[in-house]
């Protein structure tokens, strides 16, 4: 149901790759609560992915950027100011990948040019966008910002391996770059961690299944849902959340405070 | 502006004493937002307020309920289900007091029936909400509680006395009661941790406008308002935040998260 | 191997039952490191215990004490005092009940008489110690206290109960006068939050033995042991440790880092 | 005063550039409480510091290793060996390094090289280390790692610039090496979070005396001193604190959990 509450703002959607992407999702809310958006990825996910789909079903014209790359950056946001005839009020951040778990390296036997990579793509690249954006000064006033991340930056998910400490780095960037656009041009800046999503990102993570049905068995509410995740969203970006910011905010059923289900030890009892 | 977030939902606020209060503004809003309330508060604070007022604003009844009264809160949510002809979907639960900090005890000198007091008042009294409503099915599947609570919990603000233990204490009831009531029924609750704001509880703390300054100055987007605290409360209330339980939400501007400002740093250096 | 760290400190050692209890086992450790110790317990619990076994190893009086009780925790300071010939140097803190754990209330069924019970003798009676020891002047300068707790106090688990809440409490109580003690006499206090420990006191609760064997396979080191805690407080009460207050510090193996391992995954899968 | 606490224990240290230096203060430690040493720095640092005169006191080999380079860490740890006839039992990490801070560049105007390089000499580092000894299984059960962070890693500081995030991510190596290690080897591993400290390398912070006077401010038992933090840093080598793992530990008077001070407030209301 949709209550204008994004009426007459603009914003900018990474990472839609398909849809199951929560980026996806996340675009087609904002645009029900009445945003206009822009939307952008890698070009080689742009041509894996179905994009102009959602592209039509959004009106909304997609602008290729490599988030490593600051020209990139600086045309997306050039591009979409001109697109929007003025300034960016929200971006979601969704992007993360890392070699070294699509190559099948473990945590103890890492390469490192391939973190290096898993730390650009998935953190940096967060630092990358708001350095564009403040330096064009491409946000307005009490604009948001939310990027996706996950619990593993917290605690160990063994399966996870250097993503996890990429979403460490990402929180705090988040916090760092929250202070400092927050005082100059009160923009806020938060990340949501998410459930584990049956995305077609996640799906590449080994023991995946197993991992979201003990994540699900943990959560007094079960696991937030890719549609739940873009809901929540969507008052972040609002004009309700202003104050909200420099955060990491849970969005997983409980999951983050629950230390042992009595389904986890009925199943330990096994 | 209305976006009408909390069409057809039904609410019980505790706590509402006079304009200034977190729980009248919060009232008010939710009523914009759509919804029908109920409005509570102890006999006495009934007698010393103005919540006659808000009620006739709200087009809202009045209970009296003193919240350490396991027949006055039975009392409470048996009638307000009556009045809203079903289960109650919202509550706000805004109520604390010390009578340590009203006579000026120091926190090394504490008077421990007032302790006790300061507990059963600010802290069980949400444990007493959530039990009888557990034990009528008196909240909705989906429903939400927010309990109003301020970082002391976690750090040390040494003129909030004992009611930081207090506070520490909801939010653990909060995180224990979460848990539960999120399998049981699916209501999610969650305490929202604000920025000092000046009300007429909040004046009675020694020192408090120095507090609320440099609170400000340490706030990237300054201190939140009263108002902004009522506008993150209805979206906590709403559909859109489903997934979101047993967290601790901090609405300060950055606060939580800011070791130390620009702003201070200069302060120190006079 | 002793190591003197204790060489000359003088401390009181609350709790000790029973040989498995981890008061009774710090209690061995201290001496051995060349402290000298006074033990206190409830009268009833010197009672049903096996103290004076203990009091004889340690040569060490045994004075009574009421945790709740102010008189005698005066008389406990005083007496002890008295018999060091100064100040005491450590104080340890377990000491933790809940009659509605014992008599198997559930969480959403409490009785608050109990649950006001729970949180005197189980976190206010720190306050209580603390605040009688302030006021004495009993702590020297750079003296050291630890309360045991448990990380109920941060995430749920279900049948730890309304003790979940008094440890959040207890921490909170931990923060508030360290912060006091420090600032008057540079007396450190911390909380140690050790593994689940078959203890005379922890086998009440409901589960434990499933929940141990979870919390094992959780931990990347296993459970930590009574003694292995005992030796971690000892390192707390030495002068190698003097900068570290106000912290709650985990013993557990990794437990409270862990968001989830591969041998829990295993059994998941089962 | 010896303890002989380190009696037998082989350890590497890093990051001793000169007498100001925690980690040179800590070589002296261990030295004095029985342990053997190797100590190792970058080849510029060596020329530039006086660790020679470090060296002769511990009785020490000096073996250079750049922390970026994996064929020098192999080096350091086989000869490590080699000279100790066996594995080693402690590592201390106190490595830092910004180009940015040094170059005076703004947080919101980063060169991405220095942050890559931020990341990788501060943080990455440690698990070069870490994955160069688990490959050679060079540290011997129950060996323990410690590496020196700071509080900028949960909270903005904004002078500390890009080494916040690298202390986040640095902090993150920590937990997820932690647990593959501990699994392994039982080997802990642990951050201590130490007060700002006048050392060399921090003096070079802008408005480093101002912030160093209201952290004093802030901890209730005022700065840890360097001395202070090798004494802690002993007890985590030693065999008292085994089951500590995957931890951040605050050492900083208190600094951590104090939300204001009667000290600061009273400087606010100047």
């Amino acid at each position: 149901m949709s209550h204008n509450l994004l009426k007459g703002k603009k914003g900018i959607i990474f990472g839609a790759l398909d849809e199951k992407s929560i980026a996806w999702k996340t675009a087609l809310r904002c645009v029900e609560q009445g945003a206009e958006i822009v939307l952008t990825n890698a070009p080689i996910a742009l041509r894996m992915g179905e994009i102009n789909k959602l592209a039509e079903q959004c009106k909304a014209p997609v602008i290729p950027a490599d988030v490593t790359n600051m020209d990139d950056l600086k045309n997306l946001f050039t591009k979409s100011m001109e697109h929007f005839g003025g300034q960016v009020d929200f971006v979601l951040h969704s992007v993360g990948m890392s070699l070294n778990v699509r190559k099948g390296k473990r945590y103890t036997d890492l390469d490192y040019d391939f973190f290096h990579k898993t730390l650009d793509i998935s953190a940096l690249s967060l630092h990358r966008v708001l350095q564009t954006a403040f330096g064009l000064n491409a946000i307005s006033e009490w604009g948001s910002v939310v990027a996706l991340t996950y619990i593993a930056a917290q605690r160990v998910f063994p399966d996870y391996n250097d993503m996890a400490d990429a979403k460490s780095l990402l929180e705090s960037i988040t916090r760092s770059f929250g202070y400092q656009y927050g005082i100059k041009n009160k923009v806020r800046i938060n990340t949501v961690s998410q459930s584990p999503t049956r995305t077609t990102a996640g799906s590449g993570v080994k023991g995946f299944d197993g991992f979201i049905s003990y994540a699900e068995k943990m959560s007094p509410l079960g696991n937030a849902s890719g549609e739940q995740c873009a809901d929540y969203c969507v008052t972040l970006f609002s004009d309700l959340t202003k104050m909200v910011t420099m955060q990491n905010l849970f969005h997983d059923g409980g999951f983050s405070f629950t230390g042992v289900s009595a389904a986890v030890v009925e199943q330990m009892e096994k």
